[in-house]
């Protein structure tokens, strides 16, 4: 620390992402990236966007991107906010909605980013325990004094939340924002974007990392009220006028004019995903049933930690979270049917010599 | 407003950045855009960069390009801080080095983002004013109780402050952070950058939106004490793990990999200014010595709004700012040679038509 830090430099306490090693030989299954490249549109998009002027600022207001996603997930263009990957997003949505002083809720088991979002903005949190099969309890969201925030599916758990229940949240916090964190919603059965026009209490965060394989862009977005996208824009601008860069708009928008690409490779990485959860299963992996482009597994015999190091020596990454009570789980993000058999074999020979 | 607003969403009071036309028939002299292209190099290297794994996430301590501006400044690369434009670095810098409570002090006529920041971060600020020629008065800088920042060269004036002026802001505020916005400063005889080893309290802002012709990509900088930086770092991962894309942070390396490219575009700019300062000054305008890539005037007989609505009716847009002292003045970026061709050409027919 130095004396030149102020009190929010200092109390902060940042997040730490996954590892993205250098070495190219190793098998990514760490940051639940997707792993099939995004629609061949995307790349012309950008060619084309890069032949044009990029010594120009990009449109602060981002209307042509905010109008296709308005059109993909049937809102209008004022339902929608852009951002700098969904995390800019969130932290966006921190500072509209969330109050200093007013305690806001969110899973204890959950994406890490909340806590450090809420010590960022000196916004106070309780968080509320999952059950043991870590699915949440809906009715522990109800009265937030200062709102909500949840990711549905949730990460690193896989899980997903009915739309009913993530209803009756919405429903029983009517003076505050609820804030559903869809990630990974496109390889789980249900959205809350549906609700987006009842509720103007509710805030859906979605972004093209994952199943639109652009993590690499750094594309997010928000849907709902009006007003609360209007507080977006303000905070937007009030930081950085122009968050998405030229080449960043161009292939998002390519990418959502492109739907029946990013459809087939979610059914893709689903069916990988119903493949590997029974091949490990087989292996007496407890896997929790996923809606993600991930699996949340646990193995009652062997430490979680101990296949995260013999997984990491043979040159594949998955995530380790060594804190109770998931420090006897690894989250394992889907590769492509060749990885994952890869990943398998592996697996298996560690656990023979284990054995 | 709505009731769903934070007390931050409420008091924010957004920046409005300069007008982007649609038409593609406007001659843009409004937002200090270089009238350049960026080196050859940006576009192959982002060419490259598109052909390898946009679905993976971007390097989150984006290593190569804060190496390649430390070798530019002759730095090292923990004196670097990288982030989304410039008006980004800037905002993690006011969370950094700003204390609510503490008052900041900057330019009365200024970049006008900067009171945009402290009030949405709650930091109450003094404006120190200019003098009647515009230019600053170092001492007044002295001994701030909250840290400083001022742009040198300042916009929208253009004037620079000598750097033994700047060094004795910097050594008159020993416990507070002076940050230097240097956006235009490649258009200016002297930054501050070699000043960054000698002083711990110092932070030096620049950007590749200006004489790196890369507006459109979004890549910003800051250079000081390790110790600066390190809670720049904290801020971004406590916000944004990765706010820079694979595409802007390829596009970026390769524009400081080639400097001779940007000198030679700087240079050309110096000249055209020469040129259209000599030109303008004949026309009666008065052109304050400007070191940046737009000059800033006002002329005895004519309005400055008149001319600002009649240019924008010819299709050319300079930048007006309606608040005194400075609603006697016009903003006009420099352009190429050919463009300043037409803007003399249209102006002296407005001029013509208004005797």
């Amino acid at each position: 620390m130095s004396k030149f830090w102020s009190s929010m430099a200092k109390r902060a306490t940042p997040y730490v992402p996954g590892e993205q090693p250098k070495e190219i030989n190793v098998l990514k299954l760490n940051t639940n990236e997707n792993p099939y490249p995004p629609s061949p549109a995307v790349a012309s998009a950008i060619t084309e966007e890069l032949g044009k002027d990029l010594r120009l600022y990009p449109p602060p207001n981002a209307e042509d991107l905010r109008e296709v996603i308005a059109t993909t997930y049937d809102v209008t263009t004022e339902n929608v906010f852009v951002g700098n990957g969904s995390d800019e997003v969130l932290a966006f949505a921190f500072m509209a909605f969330f109050e200093p002083g007013q305690t806001i809720r969110f899973p204890d088991i959950t994406y890490s980013f909340y806590p450090v979002y809420a010590t960022l903005f000196d916004i106070p949190y309780e968080t509320v325990p999952v059950q043991r099969d870590f699915t949440l309890t809906t009715e522990s969201f109800y009265q937030s004094e200062g709102g909500v925030i949840f990711p549905n599916p949730n990460a690193p758990t896989s899980l997903s939340l009915p739309l009913e229940e993530v209803k009756s949240i919405v429903e029983n916090n009517p003076h505050t924002v609820v804030i559903v964190d869809e990630a990974y919603v496109d390889f789980a059965q249900q959205s809350a974007v549906e609700l987006v026009n009842d509720y103007p209490n509710l805030l859906v965060v979605q972004t093209t990392s994952k199943s639109r394989s652009l993590a690499g862009l750094r594309v997010g977005y928000a849907l709902g009220d009006e007003q609360l996208i209007q507080a977006l824009i303000r905070m937007k601008d009030s930081f950085n006028s122009y968050t998405l860069d030229r080449l960043a708009l161009a292939g998002a928008i390519a990418s959502f004019k492109d739907q029946t690409y990013t459809e087939k490779t979610i059914q893709k990485i689903i069916a990988t995903r119903s493949w590997i959860t029974d091949e490990m299963t087989q292996l007496r992996f407890h896997v929790l049933p996923s809606e993600t482009n991930f699996i949340f597994v646990s193995h009652e015999q062997y430490e979680a930690n101990t296949l995260y190091n013999q997984l990491k020596e043979k040159n594949i990454l998955v995530r380790y979270f060594d804190s109770p009570p998931i420090d006897q789980y690894l989250r394992i993000t889907i590769g492509t049917d060749e990885e994952m058999q890869l990943f398998l074999k592996t697996l298996k020979e560690i656990i023979n010599k284990l054995e």
